[in-house]
């Protein structure tokens, strides 16, 4: 029997969905964003600072860390959660993305995918059980199964072949797991192809999994097209289990995403963002380097209630962005997380409160 | 009449002193350690940060502060302390180091230096009175003279102009002072010729300063040396005003400098060595990157007691530094900030008790 993730689904508003979500290492409360720490870390923030802006739940992906820094130093350390010191639920992704969208060599064959480590180019083989083995190995909450993934525009053939394929990968990664503590998800694929993304739902969703992922969006098809495939995908996917729409971080899409009926979302947007300059506010994003900010003594975000927001001026991160300074892209990209997740809480509260149609125009439309 | 830092020599041991020196944003307990924030940062770390690793003052830079976010940004922030948001004292280096030793091209003349600004290369001209003027606007608690810094070798003629400009422009800066909250400390300079060193010292003292910096030493010349020249630049000095050893910053060298009684000590080390993965413990230095490290699920040192060191492993900050994780600098500079301030603590502590002797010794025999 496949372990179920306790998932409670309390309240819906039109599509959105107001849940809770209880994992090994604790509740999460749905919707959620969930920051993304692909090597072990969250870009420049402490696991106090991921708490502190009310990070409920991380990401990791088991590509990078199964190349660095290893099982063997994972086990050891004591699993990933005492490695990194994040004692929250983490999230693990399986690689699939990285391993078809990385410039790396690779073959694919039935029975998994060989590729050249982009750090040192030996060969590392990944299966379907050997990804759900090494996730459960290392502790993470929720494992993905390793999936195909596909580079777009693809013809039928290919998208047909890398639906199938991942299909029978899910079955297999159902077959392959071992441990309760670890929730296995499965990932609808099907590029833009609505018959694919049908055929891949259904598939999937006869394996009975705790959880389902929509995968292969988010990947430079136009916002538009995202958005009605990830409803047209949520709507194929149960009502009890959980969804998760990879990939999807900005405050537009996040919002869409939770109108699509989606719980769970990551993406490196914001932290991305954070290094680079670019702020997020609910109002819309700007570059802190601009001229326009460098007297500018006002918060960086008016209506934000975090540390960066309640105590730095604009015109400091803009000195610090100018100037090279590490401290300017860790502020930020706090800042950045902080407002992902303060937005998310204001989702729940409004799909609470019957009010989610009405918050959502409210911030699209500001 | 020249403000009067407000110093207490509480205790001497040997030539090792104890004192407190109070300042318009509070209380500094002698011997100090200051870590250096050039551009209205200290690098990686927050202000609150600074404060929870026991840092009492900070220094920042006129040279750098001046080009950017210079002096009007400085000014409508409310000053540098609320542009940085450090509510405790800051000690405004002149730029005089800078501007020598700079690769940039620059013109001395007896009324002050010109030089390009290493930003876009347009001149900038820097006279005592100017330099003063602007870490007063800016409310630095310590203001220090324009020197002028001699590159080494120099001939005896270039070291004895060097001392009688930087004994004139220490005059002029005297006169210059206006503001009773800033504290203004003059530089003896000198080179490695123990005559020169005398001359500085005759001069600028004779100005009754309320503090006295050591300045043109650890600038490549032996550890032996400089211990030598501090050692006897200290005794020129007058027993009842702060000493500042200017950039001294490993374990061994501010406990050498605490012998030759010094008070006060500022270096980039311990936040570049944290930059680049060279942590720093009272044992000796070491670098994480190591592949030794790896698998070592100890503290970072054992004998610390910084969050760093109490949170993680060295194997997770050596997967850091490894994966080139921002996280990693900033972990480690927090953590050699932190021993530094830890050590004068200790060192506070040992010439109270009238154990100094044995409290260095038991650190640099260790």
């Amino acid at each position: 029997m496949m372990l179920r993730a306790n998932f409670t689904l309390q309240k819906t508003d039109g599509s959105a969905r107001r849940g809770t979500l209880r994992l090994t290492h604790g509740a999460v409360e749905t919707p959620a964003f969930m920051p993304v720490g692909t090597g072990a870390t969250v870009k420049g923030l402490t696991p106090d600072e991921l708490r502190s802006a009310h990070s409920q739940i991380i990401l990791a992906n088991t590509y990078h860390l199964w190349l660095r820094p290893g099982l063997e130093v994972l086990v050891a350390a004591g699993g990933l959660h005492r490695f990194m010191q994040w004692d929250r639920p983490i999230l693990t992704d399986s690689g699939g993305f990285q391993i078809f969208s990385l410039q790396t060599r690779r073959e694919l064959d039935d029975d998994g995918v060989t590729f050249a480590s982009h750090l040192d180019g030996s060969p590392v083989r990944f299966t379907p059980e050997s990804v759900i083995a090494f996730q459960e190995a290392i502790g993470a909450d929720i494992a993905m199964v390793l999936d195909v993934c596909l580079r777009l525009p693809a013809d039928p053939a290919t998208v047909a072949r890398a639906v199938d394929l991942t299909a029978q990968w899910a079955k297999r990664s159902a077959h392959a797991r071992t441990r309760n503590e670890t929730a296995t998800f499965a990932i609808v694929q099907g590029g833009l192809d609505r018959k694919a993304r049908e055929s891949s739902a259904q598939a999937i969703v006869a394996l009975d999994f705790p959880g389902y992922a929509i995968g292969g969006l988010s990947v430079g098809e136009s916002r538009e097209q995202m958005h009605e495939l990830a409803r047209f995908s949520a709507e194929l996917l149960p009502r009890e289990k959980p969804r998760y729409l990879m990939g999807v971080g900005t405050v537009r899409d996040v919002l869409t995403a939770v109108d699509c009926g989606i719980d769970m979302f990551d993406c490196v947007y914001p932290t991305r963002c954070g290094r680079n300059g670019r702020a997020m506010t609910r109002k819309g994003e700007f570059a802190i380097r601009n001229a326009a900010y460098v007297r500018d003594f006002s918060p960086l975000d008016p209506d934000c209630a975090c540390f960066v927001c309640t105590t730095f001026t604009r015109a400091y991160l803009a000195h610090l962005f100018r100037s090279n300074e590490m401290l300017g892209p860790r502020l930020l990209s706090y800042h950045n997380v902080f407002l992902l997740n303060d937005l998310m809480r204001d989702a729940r509260a409004a799909v609470e409160a019957g009010s989610w149609q009405k918050f959502r125009d409210s911030v699209l439309h500001a």
